[in-house]
């Protein structure tokens, strides 16, 4: 019971941030007696301090406010993409301590590459920054198994049955939680973005690919043998293009980056810079809604048709649109958002689902790889 | 903790029927001492009985059967329909003690017709199996609030906004629960037919409509507020026809029956019996699998690319066809699962989703809405 309150309140603090001892005990159902005991456990592990607040509420003496000490449980987070590795060692609370990235190519994307070069470069920021990590959660763009970490398929990478969680807990010694990227964009929104709060949400981001995670009833939805959807491959054009996955008019065909370049009239593989930055344009000529009509739209069309069946099969109140969408100019998100709502009877029946932009941005995997990392350690810290 | 013990006891009896003393023990991981105080408990009550096995299994004293007694808790389980209305009696165990039904029509359809019908005759049929309900559960072919009953939207019974659960819990003065039919379809194959023992399922039925039902980790997955989706309205052919609920190229209006009598050249709006007729008809020429190519050949098509999307955006282990989809001949259902395999990633990823034909037919939503009622009545028998 006691390691039981114990994880439910460095839960509270690593999420939601420092709090006083009073509101700790009214929020987790305890007395005061209870939490002063369990945060002097806490601080004399060095795990939380106490100071008192700046700001004083009320006459007599002030509830001690409680901090989560971010270097007392550090994870590493690990983020792979198709252009580029991130990684971040990230402290209790959710504070980035340090970061490290670098681009990758099609000689450097191949799996024993990718993990040689995540040993060496976490060994060295961990003692750039003097910590030791206690755990390790890595994003990867493609269908994963939970309960090992196996990367079943990753197409943009062309990773094939790669046994990515084995691997690198065999070479960083530590236990490692693999997920896919836009699950794990989902946990992050809900835990700390766009979607606090909100206990039936869908994240749906473009990087090269297009996925979305769900979170339904406040948890991750999951298939069977653990893994997620993806929801970049519903049919929306059955007339579409051919997509390497083996089906035709996928969703990712129709809105993915290579898409969104062919909208932009900028050859297929452009920088992302170079697509933001058009972007960019567009949105800042506010004069010119016709433009983004007449350039984006059949993009925001098919964009809008894939959230309509987003919305129709899950009920979330929330979507959340992220990494290059995150870009998208608002007349694009509008438009979405009013395409929703007209078609989706779904949507009318909850109320309206709302359509936002991430709040985490192209952190948003990145942050959700520390989530999966930090989920087994909080009970034993 | 007795409680609890004694409402798994009974949840495994109601399940999965009759069991030895001995078995129970071993499947409830409870010693011999607790199973027989419980046992005896219940059977004082009347609720379960005891028996000497016809097999008796190694020497010794043979360990008793435990048998649920339909009787000490019956429910009244009623699926609504657009052409007719069925309700049936159903004991512990979920044997079906007695059953009524009767068509509907324009007028009859009307909510304060139906359910002033549903108090009469649930009445009758009580009196004449000298039965008293301790609960209700109620299948609905639309849009329903789970909390309290609301029926936001039952198009194709043209009602809006009806509050059905407080209605007939008013007339029947006895605890109501209301569900979708496609999500109560879903956890009657869960519970008692195709899908027992999968965790992942999805449940896809065609009546007039097109539903969906979905099984996530053994718990049936619902949206904001209790709404579950509308798989029947993702679309899926985006230059199709309209659709009454303000969108187009609904996956309902590709496959619906008004679809399926086009596909067979029958007039739409042709009563059930000769669209099942007229497909009996093409299942029983085996001879001739171009025949059932020719005919439904793009119906088949418009069917598989809505499986691809129901498999890759959930992941399920099993997809299970139901009410009229369960009379589609043996090669529809073949090359639907062909196509999935091909076009679906995440069915590759779990090792190929299957997809089957209902057990349960035309009582699946009536067997959902029985295990709806006995839900909060398992604990207080």
């Amino acid at each position: 019971m006691r390691r039981h309150n114990r994880t439910a309140l460095l839960r509270r603090l690593h999420v939601d941030g420092p709090c006083t001892r009073a509101a700790l005990a009214t929020e987790l159902g305890l007395n005061r007696s209870t939490i002063k005991a369990l945060v002097d456990g806490l601080a004399s592990a060095g795990v939380v301090a106490e100071r008192v607040p700046a700001q004083r509420s009320g006459a007599g003496r002030p509830s001690l406010l409680v901090l989560p000490q971010p270097h007392a449980a550090v994870v590493l987070a690990i983020d792979v993409r198709v252009e580029q590795v991130s990684m971040a060692m990230v402290g209790i609370g959710g504070e980035i301590l340090g970061r490290h990235s670098w681009n990758l190519h099609r000689k450097s994307r191949e799996p024993g590459e990718v993990i040689t070069h995540i040993a060496d470069s976490s060994q060295l920021l961990a003692d750039e920054l003097s910590v030791d990590v206690v755990g390790v959660g890595v994003s990867v763009p493609g269908v994963v198994r939970r309960a090992d970490g196996q990367v079943h398929e990753a197409p943009n990478l062309q990773w094939t049955d790669v046994p990515l969680g084995k691997r690198l807990a065999a070479v960083l010694r530590k236990p490692v939680q693999v997920g896919n990227d836009a699950e794990l964009g989902a946990l992050a929104e809900h835990v700390r973005g766009a979607a606090r709060g909100a206990a039936d949400m869908v994240y749906v981001s473009a990087d090269v690919g297009v996925g979305g995670g769900v979170i339904s009833g406040g948890s991750p939805l999951r298939g069977t043998g653990g893994y997620v959807g993806e929801l970049g491959h519903m049919v929306i054009r059955h007339d579409g293009r051919q997509c390497y996955c083996g089906s035709q008019g996928c969703w990712e065909t129709e809105v993915g980056e290579p898409a969104l370049c062919r909208a932009l009239a900028l050859p297929e593989g452009s920088p992302r810079g170079a697509v933001v930055a058009e972007l960019r344009s567009l949105a800042e000529e506010p004069g010119d809604p016709a433009g983004v009509e007449h350039r984006l739209g059949d993009f925001t069309y098919w964009l809008s048709l894939g959230l309509v069946n987003v919305v129709n099969m899950l009920g979330p109140e929330l979507v959340v649109l992220g990494d290059l969408f995150a870009s998208l100019p608002t007349e694009v998100v509008e438009r979405a958002s009013a395409t929703v709502h007209q078609r989706s009877l779904v949507s009318r029946a909850v109320g309206g689902t709302r359509i936002v932009i991430s709040t985490l941005g192209r952190d948003a995997k990145l942050i959700g790889a520390a989530e999966l990392a930090f989920e087994p350690v909080l009970g034993t810290v």
